[in-house]
C-alpha cells in the first residue's frame, strides 16, 4: 500500500468562485479521490491551513509519495517544514510537483533551480506530447494529450537539465514547456508536472489521472532508503 | 578580469592553534592570494564575522565567482544569504564549493542535495584521480595528485548524479569519494572539490592551487546570464 | 585558428533542381563560406563521392570541428569511416550533427541512439525557442527563430536525455522536438541541430549562421584531449 | 518470466587450464545457473562459436536481458549482429555488459564510448563500494564488497557521464573504477559492471550473484517499448 498526501495550499485563488466551480472541495481533493481509485494506494489531502500547515510529522513520516501544488502562498510555508521535506525525499519520499510549484520552496531547494518560466493568463490550447514512451510515468496513454483549456507556461525554464524529460508541450499561440520531467534526489524520485491551474478542469481528464496514478507508482521508493546523516568512520584496512 | 570573491565562515576550527600554524591568516587568505597571481583574476576575502556575513550586496552583486568554505557554522549563515547567493548563481555567477562546504545552505539547496558522506577524522593519505583528463578543471595537472593529509571523506555521498565527474579519489584505509564533480544551475556553474581540512597544507599544493584556477576560470561565465524571475507574457501567433 | 570540415553526402536529393535552386553549390559549400567569415575559423567542405569518402586520414586527423550532414546515403559510408571519426571524436574533435544525420552512423553510433522520430514532408513553419539562454550556443540570438518552412521533425525523438537541451522548436501542425542537443563523448563534444532540410534557405539565416558559428567556438577543444587506447600499467603503491 | 541470453565469447581466454578450473563450463553457465534459481527468471546461455554467433533472430528476439561477455574475440561479432543488438535495445531489450566488455562492439556503439582505460594484470585485491544504495540494482547488499583477487581496471574509463553511478571500486595499487554504471538508451536499460576476470571465481561470490539477478529484475522493461524506426506523418491541426 502506497501512502500518498495530496498537499494543497488551498488559498483563496483556489476558493474564489470560478475556482468552486471547476473544484467545488479544491482539486487536492479531487486527486486524492482520483488516486484512491486504485487498490494500492491509499491517499489523504491536507492543506496550509491545517496544524503544522498540513504536515505534522507524524503525517510526513508516513507519506511515501508527496503531492505539492502551491500558488500564492509559497512564502508562507515554513523554511523548517520545506528542510523536512527535503530531508523526507533524500531518504526516499517520492515527490509530485503539480503546475504552480514550481516557485514552491520544496521545488527550488530539492532539486536546485530557480523555477522560473513565462506565464500567459487566460487559458490556450496545450498539446501534451509524450516523449519517452517507454518511461513509467508515460504507461496507458495516447501519442499526446490535448488540453482545450490551460494556463501557458513557457521557456525558458529554469530548471537543471532532466534526469528524464517525460512530456513536451505545445502551446497554440507558439510556445513551448518542458511540461514533465524527473530528477533523483537520494533516495527519492522526484516529478514535476505542469498542467493544473485552479480553474480549468484538467485533473478530471483521464489522461492526466492515468499520469499521477503512474507517477505515485513511480515515485515509490518501495522502503529503498540511503542515509541523510553523516556518519564518523573508522579506516578498514584491506587484508593482504 | 574575473572577480572572485573567497568566503570562509573562519571560525574557531580555523583559528585554533593546530590550523593557524599552518594557515597564519586562514586558508581563505591563501587562496586569494594564489588566485590573485593570475593576472586575469581579481580575488578577495570575506569571512562569517564581517558585516552582511561578509557578503553585503554590493560585494555579491560584482562578484564572478564565489569560492565557499564552511565547517561549523553553517546554520549560522541566513536563510536571506543562502537566498541570495542562489540567485546569483542562477544568473550566472560561478560557485566553487570546497570541503565542508558540502552541508553548506548553498551546497544544499543550489545542488539540491542532502551532501551526506562518511568522515573520518586524523588524517589520511588521499589520491586524486583525473577521470575526465580533458576537462577545463584538469588541464595542467598529472594523472593522480597525492596528498599525505586530509580528511577522509567516503561514499554514499549525497549528491545528484553529477553533471560532471572530474576527480574520484582513493583513500588508503580502503575508501573512495567522487571528490570533484560539476552542476550547472541556471546559467552559473558549480563546482564540489572535497579536499581541504583547515588543519593540513592542502592548499599549499601547486597542483590543488592549479585546480582552483582552473576552477575560476571554467565558473566564469563571461558576462552570459539568464532570467532569474518569471514574466508575464502574451502569445505570438505566428504567421501562417 | 579552428579547422573545420563540412562534409555533406551531395547526393542526388541535394542535386535536383529544387535543392540547386536554393543551394546552386550545395548547402556545404554555403555553410562553409558562413564559417570562413569568422576570423578564427578555417573552413573546407567535402563530399561522399570524393577520394576516401572526402575524409582522407590527413584530413580528418587534422580537423578540429566536423559538420556532418547526410540523408539518402548513410548505408554508403563505411564502418571504417564511422570508426575513425568516432575515435578522432573521443579524442577531442569537436562533432555538429546537422539535420537528416539524426540516420547516419557517426550519429547513431558516437551518441548511442537509433535517431528514430517523426518526419512530415512538405514544409512546416518552425519555431525555434533558446531554452538555455545562457549556453554558449545560444549567444547573440532573439529569444526564439521563426523559420517559414522547415521539415517536420517531431517527437518521440531516439535520442539519449541530452546533456545539455539548447534549442526546443514548436511546429505549426502541432508537434515538437527537442532541435538543439549536445552530448559530451570522450574528449569531444557533439552537437545535434534539426534545421537544414536541402530544399529550404535555411542556412542563409542569419541567426542560424550564428548558431553554427557559436557551435564550431563551443565544440573546438583547444587542443584538450583524452586517451582512446588502453592502457597495460603497474600498480602504484602509495608511500607508507 | 524474464527471458534472459548470458552470452559469451567463451574462447580461448576462458577455455586455457586456468580458467576451467575455475569455471570448468565457462562462466557464462555458471551465471546462467545463479539466474536460474529465481523463480522469475529463465536464462540460457549462447557462445560466438555456436550458428548466427549465437544469437539467432528467434533467441534474440525473445530476450528481455542481455548478458554480454567479450574479451578477445571482440572484432570477431559482425556488424550485423552489433546493429541488430542495438536496435534490441533501443526498443526496450536489457543489456548488461561485463568486465571485458567495455572494449566490445555493443558496449562501443550502444553506449557511445571508447571504452578504454588502465587494466593490471596478476590480480589484485578490489574493494566494491556501494555509492547509490537505494539504487534497484544494490538491493541486499553490504555497505562494500572484497574480492581478494580481481583483474585492476582504473580510470581514466572512456564512457560517458553515467545516468547512474551505482559502484565505485578501490583497488589496493592505489587506483579507483566507476565499476557500476547504467545507462537508458531508448527504452533499453543498459548496465556496465566491471568484475569478472576469466581466472577469478568472482561469478561465486554471492553479493556478486545478487548484483546480477537485480540487475536482471532493473533491466527487464516489462514490455516497455519505444519505436525504432522512422514514421511519416501528417500535420495534426488542434482544435481552436
Amino acid at each position: 500500500m502506497i501512502n500518498v498526501t495530496v498537499w494543497s495550499e488551498f488559498s483563496l485563488s483556489c476558493k474564489c468562485a470560478e475556482a468552486l466551480a471547476v473544484y467545488p472541495e479544491g482539486h487536492h481533493k479531487l486527486i486524492a479521490d482520483a488516486l484512491n481509485k486504485c487498490k494500492n494506494i491509499k491517499a489523504v489531502s491536507a492543506t496550509l491551513d491545517m496544524p503544522n500547515q498540513g504536515l505534522p510529522d507524524e503525517l510526513l513520516n508516513k507519506t511515501d509519495v508527496l503531492f505539492w501544488w502551491g500558488h500564492c502562498k509559497h512564502d508562507d510555508v515554513t523554511e523548517e517544514l520545506a528542510d523536512k521535506i527535503a530531508r523526507r525525499v533524500y531518504g526516499g519520499m517520492g515527490l509530485v510537483l503539480l503546475h504552480s510549484a514550481h516557485l514552491s520552496k520544496p521545488f527550488k531547494r530539492i532539486i536546485g533551480a530557480s523555477g522560473r518560466l513565462n506565464w500567459g493568463e487566460g487559458g490556450e490550447r496545450e498539446r501534451i506530447w509524450v516523449v519517452n514512451p517507454a518511461h513509467e510515468i508515460a504507461q496507458g496513454l495516447p501519442e499526446y494529450i490535448d488540453l482545450e483549456k490551460e494556463e501557458m507556461y513557457g521557456e525558458p525554464f529554469g530548471i537543471p537539465e532532466p534526469d528524464e524529460t517525460v512530456f513536451l508541450s505545445w502551446f497554440k499561440g507558439g510556445r513551448v514547456l518542458r511540461s514533465g520531467v524527473t530528477y533523483r534526489r537520494g533516495a527519492g524520485k522526484v516529478f514535476y508536472f505542469q498542467p493544473g491551474h485552479e480553474g480549468f478542469p484538467t485533473y478530471y481528464n483521464p489522461h492526466i489521472q492515468q499520469i499521477l496514478i503512474n507517477a505515485t507508482n513511480w515515485a515509490y521508493s518501495g522502503g529503498r532508503t540511503q542515509k541523510v546523516d553523516c556518519d564518523c568512520v573508522l579506516p578498514i584496512e584491506p587484508l593482504d
